[in-house]
């Protein structure tokens, strides 16, 4: 690869500006409201990939969000990447802790990220980690260097559940078909310090309704004598976390994968302050389950955590109601071997065995995925952690993530195919957080380490 | 008293009509938006009471919503009754449940009310029992049958705790000065089976937020290492009650006035079906303190309710969020001898001291008040007992209410005169929920059997 760094120098300002028009649209998949901005993201999307040198493009339409597909195929010999991403954003609610309006991008400096960094929703989840391999083509192509075959599927629906991107993908083997799957949707330890994720956590994410009394009721003349939904909810939530924070639900624990003492003492030489961490968060203690790191409770410990919770009055001052119902989004996060479908239906039963008599329960499973674990004795890995070596001047870390992109197993099952997880984000970067942003430098770096990706691993497949 | 049935039967639409205006007016005294109706509600509320009769009106400011105060004194060795009421109502949410609209009032008929109910918001609590003492004087003093003196104090804020009347009574005793303080703001058993409220629990309402992260949080990458206070502000919630449903703040039950079995068993004696409970909450079961009846539960026993509770993402769909803080709005309802300041102060106190490392924990008293029990051996409930035998044809039933007024109190300390509650609503009226009723039958009955009341307390004091 010649002339990298000239070609990002030369077109820098651009690659940031195109970066920009595409976080102002509200592609916000979880609210209907926003339905034609994120089909308007798809066609953008789909534009940027046919100006960056793909030989075709299309919008394929699903029962949801419609999936971007491209491609350049320049020779059925070499090996092919199939790149994937998505298009769609998380709400930004809450809007008030906003610095800055989450669609209007704005570029400040940072602690982290001194060069500056791009504030907008999706500018890091996954906006600005998906434009990079676009821009990484357009650098390839133009300067005449593309080493292998490459494919994008970029999607619209991620941040909710990706459910017709299974169907799709099911139903385009063929089209899809490719040695290796690159995606960018997770993050790095930091700017000095790069990591490939070598592991992702599944999940399984639900919506429970409580019911009491048909109406709301006046918690004078009826309180303390019937249900209260609320308390009840209340009840039933702290229950599924015992006095060491495991999990109370029967079985859950049945398949979690246990690391052995040497692998937890691996992990444990990764750097991290436990002070930094908490000063980050403005935290005086880290909480979680007993007996293990706060480095392992986010990536190799399965958890439960309450995503939101309402029910009853929650306007201004107060009103004494005892409401007839109370609800709550619940999202579990899973660790090798456990079946979000199997974890779904556990959480299910053990929720409608521990309603008291007086309420009736209700559980929607939201979405779900499995979660994964990247080998590092592969080509792939090697390819990446070149790249990195040559970009960043350093090898990387492998590191499991507590995160999840649920479709990753499914790749494997439907395709054939590994998936390596080169990201460039920092946790600092507060996505699904008001005041998500990515650091310019990051971004830059990462069109330039993915071309040396798909030379390493071009060569290391002859 | 003489042609009472004659004059209603010739007025009593002009009563609805005139009834029905006012419970047009949106006078949430809870949520600023609505500052304008509810001041313009007392005005109406004014004209209403000179109309009526009133020697003098006026629209008396405070720090808050003003108190309106109307008189008519024909004679200072006659006794004098104090009325008072609110003209202030609850927030109607939740909107989606109401059959019509809250505030666009429609008469329909209903199993308990077979000859109609007016359907609004307010229309029971309390626009519809403080308007029957407006009717009731208008009647009096037209057909020229008022035996004694009367004076009207109307507040704005009774339902968001009533803060400036207590400083408006402490400021006007001689103005307030009176033989009994009359009031129509709770319930009777039923149409058939008419009751004096005897008994009104206190009030402590306060607000809790949860603290944990500096900011939103991604539940991936931070769930189950931190602290969640969503999952916190459950088990917190949850804590505050044992598996008896005990309440389990130290010293709260300190106070408590605890009944004789022999009071117990009289109580028992009130004509009450658990299965017609159950049924009208369609509920399978009732819920509460161990060794206590739904009657004791709901009225001789303190009780903890959330009336609200919110958190994280609350929209459409999922987002995989771990939220910086959660709220809730707690209410206590407390019995005699237990005193609601100090009761706020072990709450406080007593959740502050159950907060886990890693949340902060703030609560805000919103308000409060005392219990109170009338005593039945005197002038004031044997006039009102005597009413009720002479319109309904029983004897009324002594009855203790779940709810609270936290004012009455007061008004004793104050102004040393006791409270009479002359309550014409049923219990599933609805009110504070959707749906709120008065029954056109109760709200005439209640017009016809005040002046009773006017009647026979002026010769029973004699």
């Amino acid at each position: 690869m010649e002339n990298i760094n000239t070609y990002i120098d030369q077109h820098k300002d651009r690659f940031l500006n195109e970066l920009t028009e595409l976080l102002k649209i509200p592609s916000i998949s979880a609210d209907s409201a926003f339905s034609q901005d994120v089909i308007d993201t798809a066609e953008i999307v789909r534009l940027s990939l046919e100006r960056a040198g793909c030989d075709s493009t299309e919008i394929c339409e699903t029962d949801g969000y419609p999936i971007v597909y491209g491609e350049k195929i320049i020779d059925a010999n070499l090996p092919t990447v199939l790149v994937y991403g998505h298009y769609d954003v998380q709400p930004p609610d809450p809007m008030e802790l906003w610095n800055s309006p989450p669609f209007e991008p704005v570029i400040k400096a940072t602690a982290l990220h001194p060069q500056g960094a791009i504030f907008a929703r999706g500018a890091c989840d996954d906006k600005g980690q998906m434009y990079m391999h676009v821009k990484a083509l357009e650098l390839m192509v133009k300067t005449g260097q593309l080493p292998c075959n490459v494919k994008f599927m970029i999607e619209g629906e991620e941040e909710v559940g990706s459910n017709n991107l299974a169907v799709f993908v099911a139903e385009h083997k063929e089209k899809l078909a490719n040695d290796i799957i690159l995606i960018s949707d997770t993050g790095m330890i930091a700017n000095d310090t790069p990591s490939i994720t070598t592991g992702l956590r599944g999940l399984s994410y639900v919506e429970v309704e409580v019911t009491g009394p048909n109406r709301d009721l006046h918690s004078g003349l009826y309180g303390g004598a019937v249900a209260n939904p609320i308390n009840i909810l209340a009840k039933m939530v702290a229950s599924l976390h015992d006095d060491d924070n495991h999990i109370t639900i029967p079985g859950f624990y049945d398949k979690v994968e246990e690391l052995s003492e040497s692998e937890r003492a691996e992990m444990a030489k990764a750097p991290f302050s436990l002070e930094e961490y908490k000063s980050a968060l403005n935290i005086e203690a880290v909480y979680g389950e007993k007996d293990y790191s706060t480095n392992e409770r986010n990536s190799i410990r399965p958890t439960l955590d309450v995503n939101g919770i309402w029910g009853g009055y929650i306007g201004e001052g107060a009103k004494t109601v005892i409401a007839s119902k109370a609800y709550a989004k619940i999202s579990m996060r899973l660790v090798p071997h456990q079946d979000w479908k199997e974890i779904t239906r556990l959480f299910t039963e053990h929720f409608e065995n521990i309603a008291p008599e007086g309420v009736t329960v209700k559980v929607t499973p939201h979405h779900g995925g499995q979660g994964y674990v990247t080998p590092i004795d592969t080509i792939a890995y090697q390819a990446a952690s070149t790249a990195y070596e040559k970009t960043f001047g350093k090898t990387p870390i492998p590191q499991r993530s507590g995160g999840s992109i649920p479709i990753v197993s499914l790749f494997e099952k439907e395709l054939g195919s590994k998936t390596i997880l080169m990201g460039f984000g920092l946790d600092s970067d507060a996505i699904h957080s008001p005041n998500e942003h990515f650091g310019v430098w990051n971004y830059l770096k990462g069109i330039e380490t993915i071309p040396y990706f798909y030379e390493y691993f071009t060569e290391m497949s002859s």
